[in-house]
This record gives structure tokens, C-alpha cells and sequence, in this order.
């Protein structure tokens, strides 16, 4: 049997997300509708991890295995034809058997995209928060540093990442964040909040980013970031930030 | 009467062209409703000129009176809350009551962007062609700079801009093209075609692009260019490129 592995990048604006549903338009479906296309046979796509409606990657991961001889630049090509143009495959690669895209996953990066310009222009509007109003760099920044280490991280879990409700320990939502930092562009006006993490919560990037925001804005103090963690309550933490300005930029191995 | 200028860029994807027609999404009808929903008054717009379905604007022009007394400031938050976050309004300005966005344009930029990479990026690929295959671009950079001057445009105006056919000299076809240029942009892969013009015909900034790409490919030589202008016959011109790679770059008056 042979392993293989796609690098995937895609726009999310028109996707339910990743995993696939029946009667909506998702990543993995449309990957995997494709490929059963080329190879004429049933595959499963397994991906580093489920990415949300409207959230986009420029590297994501995913394999299945097949036994079939196909050359790997000839599904390639093929694969790019058939698909949507919002959903193009960077390469493919034959990997160990045992290879697994989401089992295997050692860490992940994500950024979060907030446009500081006065209007969003059309060509990145898609791929951006929008958020023109006054924000305190230097104070997301502060607030961006308290959340690197391990975390039980139930205060910026979804509801579908929250198990138990506190105090009760919930061990499935500790987490540990290698770095959360802020990239500011002034060229773009893109201000981007990254975290590479052993791995994330439903949510979770996107509720952190909620919460920063609130924090650029004054409502919340940086060091606010310390008891939100240790409530363990999704209550304590901003809102969820919308999914568009969310990408996942990395899977590491 | 108020007559007040409004710089707009838009994502051209969706929509079926600049101007207003029936049942259909087009640029100038979603912001002629958007300025009525907000002035409740009937109001029309004229563009520097109309671009195509799929075609993109960085900076169109366009204008239209009112005896509203709206300040521009809130006219421009308004419009882009009301508008798809595919078309932005960039500038709301009131100009001379003797401004007329089409009748007073002295010049347009237009680019034509050809994307080199191997793999279209989703986040780039609704706003270039994608052409991965061979093109020599010292070529196409030669045959771009016979453009320049007055000629007549006769064999690069698609139909709707063909009024009589050759031998017979057709005046309304004569266009002059102040500069017409390639720019290479390594880093972004994306080779563009850009041409700043008097005027332009239908069609005609992509009918050039898709024979400047004949020429990159080596099936016409740069100087088939002079022929091809003498001929005014359309075809001995190349195809016309497809509509995604052009864009509205803008207008001097």
C-alpha cells in the first residue's frame, strides 16, 4: 500500500471547513471526490486537524493511502485540474507507511489577520479581520506573551472543545503554546497574531484573537490574561473572532 | 447641485461587469442602490468607463449629483457598510459641478497580470491568469513597447468595438498608448503587462495580453506586432486573456 501525502492550500470564504458533510461544499470532500475521480477507487483523507467554515490554510496536511501506481506529478496536475481554483495542491509526496497527517502532528501555526487600514480592500478582504478602530499594539502584545507555555485552555475552548465544566480539571484541554506573538506590517496594515502550538481547541485561535482585541481596545488588561486562564470558563474570555481572518499556516512533523 | 466623485476598488469575480443591467450583480447598480437606499432619492452614476465581467478596479472613477447635503465623510462609512466587501468605496470627495468622470478622463492604467508559478495560490489566483508554461519575457517586453504611439486598435477591439470592417479606415478605432511595458516581479512570480492609454477599446487590453502571451510562447514574433496593427483585422491578433488577470489600475483627468 502506498502513503501518501498532499500539502494543501485553500481559500475558505465558500467551504463549510475541512471535514467533510454530506450536501455542502468542504475541503476534504472536494479533495477526496477528486482523487476518487483519478484513481477510480473510495479513499479516506485523513488532515492535520479539522479547519472551521471560512477559515483558510497555506499549508495543511493530509495523506491517504492507496494501491494504486500513479506518478506523484501526474495526481498532481491531475488534481489541480479538477478542482476548484480556491483549492490548489502545493505537492505530493510518498511517504513511510505509517506516516499519519493528524497522529503524527508535532506542532501547528496559525495567524490571525487583522487589517489596520481604513478600508479593506477588496483583494484582501477576504483573507483579513477588519477592524479600522483604534487598537494598543503594544498592549496585544504584552497580553499575546502570557499565553506561551502549558495552559489549561477551557476559557478559550469552544463549546465542542469543553468536556467537564470547572472546577473539575479537564486534563483533554491542556495545551502548550510554543509562541503567541504579534507581527505588525506596515506596508499592509496587516497586523497578524501567530501561535505555534502543540495543538489547539475548537476556537481556540480565534477566541485568543477575540480576547486580544478586547485587550488592544482597552476593555481587558494584558495581565487580565492570567485569570481568564485560570477561571477555566469560556465566559471570562472575549468573543470569538470571525473566521476569515484565520489561517493555518503550518503543520510541523 | 452637488457633484461628488467617488474612487471605488472591487473584486470583479462575482459580478457581470461596470455597468447597470437587469437581474444581474454589477458594480455601478450596487452602488447606484447602496447611494439611493441612503439618500432615498433616485441617483445616476457614471463611471471613467465600463470593465468587464470578472474585471477588477483599483481605482475607478466615477460621479453623480445630488441636492443632498450628506457630509462625503459619512457617505463613505454608509456606502461601505452597505456595500458587498467586494466593491469598497475608497474616496467620497465633492468635485466641480462640471466634472464628468467619463468625458474628462485624459488617461487609464491597466495591468495585466500573468501568474509564472508552478501553483496558482487561492489567495492570488482570482486576480491573475495563470499561465505556468514557457514564456520568454524579453520578447514580450519588445513586442509591448511596439504598441506605444498612436495607431488604430482595429485588430485588438473585440466586436462591440468595430464599427466598419478594413480596408476602409475607421477612425473611431485610433487610440494612443502613452506607455505599454512589462514589470517582473520575482518575489510574487506575477509578470505584468501594463499599458496607460488615451483610451481603450472593448476587449482590447486583454486582446493584447493574450497575443503579447502568443509572442512570449514564440508562436508570433515581437515585430508581427506592426503587421498585426496594419492588418486592423482582429484575427490576426491573438486570443483574448481571460478576464481575471485585468484590472482597473487608474484614471487621470
Amino acid at each position: 500500500m502506498r502513503n501518501i501525502r498532499l500539502i494543501v492550500t485553500y481559500d475558505g470564504t465558500d467551504f463549510f471547513g475541512w471535514q467533510r458533510q454530506a450536501n455542502v461544499p468542504t475541503i476534504q470532500g472536494a479533495i477526496e471526490s477528486a482523487i476518487e475521480k483519478i484513481l477510480t477507487e473510495k479513499v479516506s483523507l485523513s488532515g492535520s486537524g479539522r479547519t472551521d467554515a471560512g477559515v483558510h490554510a497555506l499549508n495543511q496536511v493530509a495523506n491517504f493511502k492507496t494501491p494504486g501506481s500513479i506518478p506523484c506529478e501526474n495526481l498532481l496536475r491531475a488534481l489541480n485540474n479538477l478542482l476548484p481554483s480556491s483549492v490548489r495542491i502545493k505537492k505530493v509526496q510518498d511517504v513511510a507507511e505509517s506516516f499519519h497527517a493528524r497522529h503524527d502532528a508535532r506542532s501547528k501555526t496559525y495567524r490571525y489577520r487583522i487589517l489596520r487600514a481604513p478600508v479593506a480592500s477588496p483583494f484582501i478582504g477576504r483573507f483579513v479581520h477588519h477592524a479600522p478602530y483604534p487598537l494598543d499594539h503594544q498592549r496585544i502584545a504584552a497580553a499575546a506573551r502570557l499565553l506561551e507555555g502549558e495552559h489549561d485552555f477551557t476559557s478559550f475552548a469552544g463549546s465542542a472543545g469543553v468536556v467537564r465544566e470547572p472546577p473539575e480539571h479537564d486534563r483533554d484541554n491542556i495545551r502548550t503554546i510554543f509562541t503567541s506573538r504579534l507581527l505588525w506590517r506596515p506596508r499592509t496594515s496587516i497586523l497578524a497574531y501567530e501561535a505555534r502550538g502543540s495543538g489547539f481547541l475548537h476556537h481556540m485561535v480565534r477566541n485568543i484573537a477575540g480576547t486580544l482585541l478586547e485587550v488592544g481596545r482597552g476593555k481587558l488588561a494584558p495581565q487580565d490574561i492570567r485569570a481568564i486562564l485560570e477561571a477555566r470558563a469560556r465566559t471570562r474570555a472575549g468573543p470569538t473572532a470571525p473566521a476569515s481572518g484565520l489561517c493555518l499556516m503550518k503543520v510541523d512533523y
